[in-house]
């Protein structure tokens, strides 16, 4: 019997975490999201937390993964058992700092049950590629532009907004905020022609913010991802270095090459 | 006759400026946009700046402003005279560098014909208004977001980005970038409902970047922008005092008391 519980949101992530382990492990779907490609085992909502806590124990649960996507919750008051109604004054005072402290404090939460967190990436390490140009290739202008992009992640991360950002020819198309990458690249596919620089393609740069729990709250790219910034006419995705996960990487880099982009990891040092 | 041209964008800008003027000014007009409420004088091209400015000169202008709204003229390399093509690697090495450097080279060539640069407030101070709650009431929450939109355009605009932030409960919704204010407007209202925070409801903040020279590139507020922001169902808007032109404040505060929006100039002390 496995001792692990993938805690899973929508997307590919949890079933290809399951994948990796030598155990099927147990698979907490929260209600709402629903993972693609594998069936959860059971599902749950925050009204009634502490019973599920409770039962991921009794199954012998001492280890929970945090993977993939989910997006604030809304709860019922209805539904809430005793024990977790105690918790909601502080779940509501950390909602109301932002996503970055709800999280911290369901983390908080898990532990208090000591229950281990563990993160994607330790359980899948190559789902983070090291430095290198995955695929297509990068001129002067991308690495300049990729620049531009780390700085303005950087200011905009400081006060706890997005984690990623649009640059062409050093003009900043676009910033991600709570509504995420594919509200972005949206966003700039509506921008017209002229006001978008000419003869050059710009980028999507992703790095997680300074402080985001990445165990909990992972900066993914998948083939949506790939297949936007395409749309929105950019020359590729610039990531920072061991930030990000690639959902299966191999068919990321055929589909980017496919797609004449550029898929680069970049350490701090601006590489390779 | 008159010593002093309005240097015309579109609008509703150039016309109030020159109703206020005690004489009738000259309205030069960039090719291309097209101000609203009175007939421009002459239309002038980028390509033909020299002869553009010369001209002023010959009329016995001596003072310009710059009122209205431009975005980035596409250059025809067929339509250069001799005299302004010798000035093209100045403005393209300034373009590179993004449009706040692109607006100083301009003035710069202008000051170099010795035309004085005067700005609309100089013209008009009153349609930039002093602290004060123009309409409608604002709460605690709403300090709150103002103060936190004030961090995060503070934070974006030292790296040269945007003029402009929506918050929510202390959650940014958006950021302006370069696509401008009914870009980000827009973005806002196709935010699902289940991803803003509930039971409140957010603010739209406006200020000029530190450095942004507020002579030539005025953040302007007009009914659109109420009227936008009503329908992304925020509050208001707050506006840093002093540097946020209203174009008619007895028609804005109207229509913001109609729309049940509040109107603030808030000075560097969240005042009023």
């Amino acid at each position: 019997m496995t001792d692990i519980a993938i805690i899973a949101g929508a997307g590919g992530l949890p079933a290809i975490l399951a994948a990796q382990m030598p155990q099927k492990p147990l698979i907490a779907a929260l209600d709402g999201f629903t993972p693609t490609g594998l069936t959860p085992d059971l599902h749950f909502r925050i009204e009634r937390l502490v019973p599920f806590l409770n039962h991921l124990i009794d199954q012998g649960i001492t280890r929970v993964c945090f993977a993939g996507a989910v997006q604030r919750p809304v709860l019922d008051p209805s539904l809430f058992d005793p024990l977790t109604a105690q918790m909601v004054p502080r779940l509501i005072a950390a909602m109301q700092s932002g996503d970055d402290a709800t999280l911290r404090e369901v983390l908080n939460i898990f532990t208090e049950f000591d229950l281990k967190i563990v993160g994607a990436t330790d359980i899948a390490p190559h789902l983070t590629p090291g430095p290198g140009l995955l695929a297509g290739q990068i001129t002067d202008q991308d690495r300049n532009d990729a620049m531009r992009a780390a700085t303005i992640t950087a200011a905009l991360g400081a006060v706890d907004v997005g984690q990623g950002a649009v640059v062409q020819a050093g003009l900043c198309l676009a910033v991600e905020t709570l509504t995420g990458t594919d509200a972005m690249l949206a966003g700039v596919m509506q921008i017209p022609a002229n006001l978008r620089p000419r003869a050059t393609r710009g980028l999507y740069f992703k790095t997680p913010k300074p402080g985001q729990d990445i165990r909990i709250d992972q900066p993914t790219i998948g083939p949506q991802t790939l297949d936007m910034v395409a749309r929105a006419g950019l020359g590729g995705i610039a990531f920072q270095t061991g930030g990000v996960i690639l959902l299966d990487q191999p068919a990321l880099i055929t589909q980017a090459n496919a797609l004449g982009l550029f898929l680069w990891s970049r350490d701090d040092q601006g590489q390779p």
